[in-house]
């Protein structure tokens, strides 16, 4: 199966990682921002960074990724680059390039597919090809494949997530060692688990993103970033942590979301301190309540290049077993 | 898509009740252990059920499990009769005898399964149909699907599971309440979480089953009931339990599972309190530990008449989709 690999950051390379020994796999093109190669018989990504360090390039900028998606023949787009939240581009041009030219697209770019998910799921399926994005939610759990398949056939009554691994991060910190706010995410900028700006982690952006997409991708619903209520952490004390574990409780960033009232909200939570979705470092869980499987909890790793790479190795593999390659 | 349904205890209810409304299915046959039913325009499974209090049938004994499978013109053979550990007998006859005749089967039998995967698998692969069992571990935990296709291309390093609600509930009482195993265990058959026999349960005998199940579908390994080894939690005392509550840890019944050493084991384990291993009531859990999506841990109702049919629908509506029913 021959993959186009838009994006080289963290992820893109994961994704060459995991492909490297797969004989299923071949990546015939790959762009970063500023240049990209081709070559039908497979590229040697490793060689391709290498390169990069001496020349700033991967190849030529002729390449871009538009030309890549509309010119290359490759069976599947993988577009792994920085999400844009405000209009999805340039990822939402490349993607429908290559939908609109019947290619299969796997994505772990939130913004496209928080923003315009049906239409980029209807031009998946006029011209008969799969849409698929497991990597945009929650890393490494597959947790759309999960509510899709796993609980196919269930209606799901309301989702609670931990959707943020910064923010539980810092929550899991103040509540073990005590720290404030500010020194919490000191160390989590430290360790690289905070970003420079981590605004859109903080005040609940990033996580409410993720609503929207669980919502209107596998909920069925048709709802945008407006119709999230949004409350971050960084007003948070120790000293409401430690209220909390004075009774047994603790403090998480949940996301929420019940179908059926169309209420999703990403808010500061109380939770008992032994509920499942309370956990440590920055672990990403998602509580599905369902009418027929009752509860059911998915817990695992929310970010990282090799776990999100590991997602958008199970969309590939999909591919590969449905359409037969 | 049109069904036979082996079995009317618990689950076989649950299964009648979640296919009740859904247009996309009818159930064309039915039998219990003593008799069986068939109409090509679709039984009210609750109205047999009604009638079988007053005849103590719910139709004809002509018409026999066996008798359904081989002559009765069904889509999908559902198989959730109670277990034969031993033989797999007789739902692995009536299994072979769908199977055979190019009908799909869905099944929460783990005697066939456990016993015979390989050659009913072979045969379901021969005639071309789909030989599915969700519902065989974890009961509405979507474990099967979560390791083939959420954490697909994967190579799993390790498995640990709580996969025996009853052992659980002992476990989780014993700590909580500071309960001898006698008294937990008593309570346990009080709430029907424990049979009038528990001996497969706290022996470790039904997760060793469920692990071998696991170690053989979805993992690629050939084993036996043998080849696990098992130690029970009736000897655990109170007195061990609040040890490991002294040191932050508590006990569970862990089946674990290491592909590459082809070491698998159920007894009872030390784990930290904070372990998402460690839940209280009849919950099951699985932690898989994998190559790249690093650990992952699904959460849920390991048993239950409705809960179990979750599974058994999952598989239902992926037959649906895939054989375009």
């Amino acid at each position: 199966m021959k993959l186009a690999l838009i994006g080289l950051g963290s992820v893109g390379r994961g994704v060459a990682h995991v492909v490297k020994n797969d004989p299923r796999f071949k990546i015939v093109a790959a762009a970063d921002s500023k240049s990209g190669a081709v070559n039908p018989d497979g590229l040697d990504i490793d060689r391709l960074l290498q390169g990069k360090k001496e020349t700033g390039r991967i190849g030529t900028p002729d390449w871009t990724a538009f030309r890549i998606a509309a010119e290359v023949d490759y069976d599947v787009l993988v577009e792994v680059t920085p999400t844009n939240a405000e209009t999805g581009e340039p990822a939402l041009s490349t993607i429908k390039i290559a939908l609109s030219r019947g290619r299969h697209v796997v994505t772990s770019n939130k913004g496209p597919i928080s923003l315009y998910y049906r239409e980029l799921e209807s031009l998946a399926e006029e011209n008969g090809v799969a849409l698929r994005f497991e990597g945009t939610v929650a890393g490494a759990v597959p947790i759309i494949n999960g509510i899709r398949n796993g609980l196919a056939g269930n209606k799901v009554k309301a989702l609670f997530g931990v959707l943020n691994g910064t923010c539980n991060y810092i929550l899991s910190r103040m509540e073990e060692e005590g720290l404030t706010y500010v020194q919490a995410l000191a160390e989590a900028r430290d360790l690289g688990y905070a970003e420079a700006d981590p605004t859109y982690d903080v005040n609940g952006t990033d996580a409410a993103i993720k609503l929207v997409i669980l919502a209107n991708t596998v909920l069925g619903m048709n709802v945008t970033l407006k119709d999230v209520q949004r409350t971050g952490i960084d007003r948070l004390t120790p000293e409401a942590i430690r209220m909390a574990q004075s009774t047994g409780q603790t403090i998480r960033l949940i996301a929420s979301l019940y179908p059926e009232k169309k209420d999703l909200e990403v808010s500061p939570r109380l939770l008992p301190e032994d509920d499942p979705l309370v956990l440590s470092e920055t672990l990403n869980a998602v509580t599905v309540e369902t009418e027929y499987a009752g509860d059911v909890t998915f817990i695992g790793r929310g970010a990282g290049s090799v776990e999100t790479a590991s997602a958008i190795l199970s969309d590939l593999l999909y591919i590969h077993d449905k359409y037969g390659f």
